[in-house]
C-alpha cells in the first residue's frame, strides 16, 4: 500500500438512497411532495437576473433568515439556515455535541444520526422504542451529551405528545436537546413554541417535505441566540458561503406563501387518511401517522417480496433490510391519482397471491 | 454558567469577508468576476421548470461531474464536486489529512487554511514564505501530513514554475499534495496533467473566478479515483445531497461554453496588463499577476490610509491587518470602465496628498 493512503479518512461509506427517473413511475421512496412549490417561486425564477452570480451570495443568508423569523415571529439572531436540514444537522453536531458523554437517539429513527456520530467522533447510544415504536420518556433521563429525536420520528410517522417531549427537555437542561421536526407540518407537534422556555432546546426543520423543495436544499434551525451564534462559528469556518443565490432568491417565496403551504399540507393530509383506509381494508396495519408517509406492514405478505413487486410495476417505496423494521415499507403519499394507482395494484397483488 | 453550554464548540469564530452592496460602487474586494456567466446560463433558468425542485436533486452531482470530466478530458471517477472549493477543501480536510504529522501550507495565503485545520483538529504548521513572497520548495521537504499549496497563490497573486510544483509532489510521495488552483485561469500553470504521474495529487478548482459564477458555489476536485472515493465517503456521510437543481442545472452551461470562458479571461488578463503598467506609473509595485487581481503597495503613501480613502469613495478593496503583508492592498480586477476610474482616483489622491 502506497504510505499516503495511511492518511486517508477510513469510513462507512453512507449510500445515498435510490433516487430512480423512469417516465410514469410512482416516486414514493423518500418522503418528497407530490405538489410544487409555490407559485411566486415560478415567479422569482422568470425575474432572476443571472448577472447576479458573479457575485458571492450573503453570507449570512439573511433573506431566508428574515423570512423565517418573521413567519414564526422569531428574531433572526434565533435562525440559522443550511443546505437542508442534513447540513443543518450536521453543523449541530460540530457546534453543540462536544462532550466526552454519548448523546442518545432512538435504535429506529433518521439513519443518518449515527452516520454523523461516527463521521465526527461524537460518542453515541442508541436507545430501543417500545414494542410499538414509541419514545420511552424515562430512557433519556440518564447521563448524556445531548439528545436528538426526530418527531414525528422517520420511519415510524409516530409524533409524540407534546407533554412527552418536554418532559425529556425537561430532564435534561444540562445537555442540549434537539427536536428534528423535518415532518412536522404535516399534524405533529412543534416544539416550538417551547423555545423561550428551554435554552438548551434547537428545534430544526426543513423545506424538503411541507414546503415542496427538496431539490432547493434549505433547512433551518430555531433556538436561543447562543445556540445559533455557535453554529454559525462552525459554519463560517466551514464554508462562509453555503446558500448559493438561486435558493436565497427562489426558497424566500416558499416561506412567503403562507396559504399555498397550508392548502398542500391539507390535500396531502386527506390523502394520506383514505389510503389509511384502503390499506387497512387490504389487511395493512401502521401507526397512526403525522407525516407525510406510512409505515406499514401486510398481516401476510412479507414486505420485501411487496417491495419487489412495487418495483417492477415502477412503484418505488423504501425497505429497509434492518432489525426490528424488515417487514415494513415506508411509503410517501402522492398525489391522489399516484396513491389510487399504488391501492389498486396492491390489492390486485395480494388477490392473486392469496395474501387476501 | 449553564451546564449545556459546557458541550458548546469552542472556535475562533472567522468573520466573512466585507460584502457591500451600494449603488454606483466599484466592488474589487474578493476577486469575483466583472462579466456574468455564460449566455447558457440565462437560457437554462429561463426554461427552468420550478415543479422539479419538489425532487431531490441527483446525490452524485452527474450534470456537472461529467460536463467537467468531459471538459478535461478525465473520467467521472476523477471529480468530486462540492459547494465552492471551500467546501471541496473541507471535505479534503476531513477525508485526505488524517496523520498525527503536521499538514504543511505557506504563512501568507488564502485565510481559510488555517481556520480548517482548527475546526478539524488537524495538526498544521505554516511556512514562511521568502521575502519576495515566494515558496521555498525545500522547505516542504520536511516530514508532513499532507501539503496544501494555492497557485497561483492568494493574497500574492504569484504563480510558481510548474517545475517547483512538482519537485514537492514528487518529493512527498508518502503524503497526500493539494494543489488549489481557484485563480489558475487567469495565466497559471496547472498541474492537472500530472495527476496521472502522482496519485498523491489533487487539483481544486472553482466556478467562482473565471466561470462568473460565485454566487452560484460551485467547486470540484480532480485526482485519482482512490482521494475522489475518499472525499465521496466522508461528502456522503455529511449530507448526500448539497447540490442543488439550480446549481446542477445552471453551473453545466459555464462549462460547455469554452470560447465564452476563454474570451472574458483573455478580456480580464488585457485589462490587468493596462492597470499594472498605470499603477507602476503611480509608484505602486506588485509582484508578477497569473490571477484576477493585483496585490500592490505603494512607495510612499500607506495600504491602510489608501484603503479608507478608497473606500469613502465608493471602491472596495481588500486590506489585510496582518503582519508581512499590512503594507498591501488586495486589488481585483474589474472591468475597464471600473479600472480607469479606480486609475484616475488613485493619481488624483496620490497628488494631492503629495505622495507622488
Amino acid at each position: 500500500m502506497e504510505t499516503w493512503k495511511k492518511n486517508l479518512r477510513e469510513i462507512e461509506p453512507y449510500t445515498p438512497g435510490d433516487q430512480p427517473n423512469k417516465a410514469g413511475m410512482i416516486k414514493i421512496n423518500t418522503n418528497e411532495n407530490p405538489y410544487p412549490p409555490a407559485p411566486g417561486v415560478l415567479k422569482a425564477i422568470k425575474e432572476f437576473e443571472p448577472d447576479k452570480l458573479r457575485l458571492y451570495p450573503n453570507p449570512e443568508s439573511l433573506p431566508i433568515v428574515e423570512a423565517l423569523a418573521d413567519f414564526y415571529g422569531r428574531k433572526k439572531e434565533e435562525v440559522f439556515v443550511g443546505v437542508g436540514s442534513d447540513d443543518v444537522l450536521a453543523i449541530a453536531y460540530m457546534a453543540l455535541f462536544n462532550s466526552d458523554k454519548p448523546i442518545l437517539f432512538p435504535d429506529i429513527t433518521y439513519s443518518f444520526y449515527d452516520v454523523w456520530a461516527k463521521l465526527f467522533r461524537v460518542p453515541y447510544r442508541q436507545i430501543p422504542l417500545d414494542e410499538n415504536f414509541r419514545i420511552k420518556k424515562e430512557d433519556y433521563y440518564a447521563e448524556n451529551g445531548g439528545i436528538l429525536l426526530a418527531n414525528p420520528n422517520a420511519p415510524t410517522s409516530i409524533s409524540e405528545s407534546l407533554e412527552n417531549i418536554e418532559d425529556i427537555i425537561k430532564n435534561n437542561r444540562d445537555s442540549i436537546v434537539i427536536i428534528d421536526e423535518a415532518y412536522v407540518d404535516f399534524g405533529g407537534n412543534s416544539v416550538l413554541p417551547l423555545i423561550d422556555r428551554y435554552d438548551n432546546l434547537l428545534v430544526v426543520q426543513t423545506f424538503s417535505k411541507a414546503r415542496s423543495m427538496a431539490g432547493m436544499r434549505v433547512g433551518y434551525a430555531i433556538g436561543n441566540p447562543v445556540l445559533i451564534r455557535a453554529m454559525n462559528d462552525v459554519k463560517y469556518s466551514f464554508n462562509s458561503y453555503t446558500m448559493n443565490l438561486p435558493a436565497l432568491t427562489f426558497a424566500v417565496e416558499a416561506v412567503r406563501d403562507k396559504t399555498y403551504f397550508e392548502d398542500t399540507i391539507q390535500k396531502i393530509i386527506r390523502t394520506r387518511s383514505w389510503v389509511m383506509d384502503d390499506l387497512k381494508k387490504l389487511g395493512f396495519s401502521f401507526p397512526d401517522s403525522k407525516a407525510n408517509f406510512l409505515f406499514v406492514t401486510h398481516k401476510c405478505c412479507p414486505a420485501k417480496e411487496l417491495y419487489e413487486a412495487m418495483k417492477r410495476e415502477n412503484i418505488f417505496v423504501r425497505y429497509f433490510n434492518k432489525e426490528r423494521i424488515n417487514n415494513y415499507l415506508r411509503v410517501s403519499i402522492g398525489t391522489d391519482e399516484e396513491m389510487k394507482k399504488v391501492v389498486v395494484f396492491l390489492e390486485e397483488y395480494l388477490k392473486e397471491n392469496n395474501y387476501i
